[in-house]
């Protein structure tokens, strides 16, 4: 997927400088690749630090992907002056991540003023191919900023 | 908390081998702080590369932690030749990780053949004081080592 | 939607043989209403006796029939001599349920041999409205039958 | 356990007016059996009516009665012009519903003015023996009444 950030529309512009301010994205090797209504797409290596006792990729770093895609796809539902926090989420996990980079997609399931339910997929992407890695569904909650 | 593993017990060491290998564990500077019958409590900082936007701790250290505290519980449970993998946890956020350092608690709430029943707790300590930062509630399963 | 459960198909009698044995669908008014690969629809009215406080549908009542599709959908997936019990379920109440009747539709996201992953929508149907009513996300577990 | 709700205390009866408008806890035979700060037990049978395929107590009525206890502990820390309402809930289910009668006790984990985390146990009573039939956690947002 190519990079389609368009860093002059002002929203993308807002959250990069919010994404490039999590020290725990730059950790992982994380970047946006996409944002749009609803909507945001996070990729990431399978760093050699990010790992759990298989070799596989740990299930804190498909959380993490998961979890701040979907707290970006609510942030392009608010505001200009809220941020969100996530008050809960839940991550079903299908398959071990092992292979190329993982891929997260967080969507708003339902907007609102004081709550945002939010779902996300994480696959892993080897070569042409992708495995379903996990599931998360959860809530953002709108904060001032 | 005084580091009270054992690794003269079999248990605790085969706890402490799967905990060097996950190299996550190592990135958030996290050590096992003590391991009993259906419980496993799991230590950390909140290092420079592990914050969100705010200067928080990361909700997927959070999480990491807790479910990493959650798993070891349940591999207290089973049998030698077994490890478990997290099936699905959700975690609710109760309060920013902020101060000194994170502790996981996780605990085997129904342990069974075929499904473990879990929960863990975070806190983060700042001098005498703790505040309850995370709760979480999740099902691990047995899989051959 | 009309109902087009075709019982001469085996799995779809097996099916209707075990929804017609939980008495709790019958105290709701509930019946199927769609079953294929992976997927179950199910229908149901908000009884007078199925209401929290406000006269809105209890959450016990949309619980309920998102659950049962969520299960009958993996049960599609299994073989003949097994059924499925729900490991865990959690679901994200997104409006309230007033109006003429529910329809929940459940689905498997990844089937196996040992757990499978299911999500259910509930939607309320008014007249030729509908309104998106909470989802579900769970695992369900195949057992002897 | 005696039933030890007190009508003449001003929240206890505020309780008990709303829980009585509940037809779904009259459909299930369930009543109050306790109200505390940020505590409440419900006890219901397990009528002919709330069953599965097997006999064994619904997933709805285990859920129905774990929500409902988990929202009145919700109620007792929030001022009397609000009431809540569910968010988010999840259940662990552990063992079947069968036996003597259902036991819910829910409780406040982090009260808040915005979300309140909540989390309930399921027993089931038969004779003296209780077992432990699952476990919820839960998200509640309180509503002006």
């Amino acid at each position: 997927m190519a990079d389609s950030l368009n860093e002059a529309d002002p929203l993308a512009a807002r959250i990069l400088a919010s994404f490039r301010a999590q020290s725990m994205m730059t950790t992982f090797g994380a970047r946006i690749v996409h944002v749009g209504p609803g909507l945001c797409r996070i990729a990431a290596p399978i760093l050699p630090g990010a790992r759990q006792q298989q070799g596989y990729g740990h299930a804190a770093l498909t959380f993490g992907l998961g979890d701040t895609a979907a707290g970006y796809a609510a942030l392009t539902v608010i505001d200009e002056r809220s941020e969100v926090i996530t008050a809960e989420i839940k991550i079903n996990l299908l398959a071990p991540a092992t292979g190329g980079r993982l891929l997260a997609e967080g969507r708003v399931i339902k907007p609102g003023r004081r709550l945002i339910v939010v779902q996300s997929d994480v696959w892993v992407e080897t070569g042409g191919d992708r495995q379903h890695v996990a599931i998360l569904t959860g809530t953002m909650v709108p904060v001032p900023a």
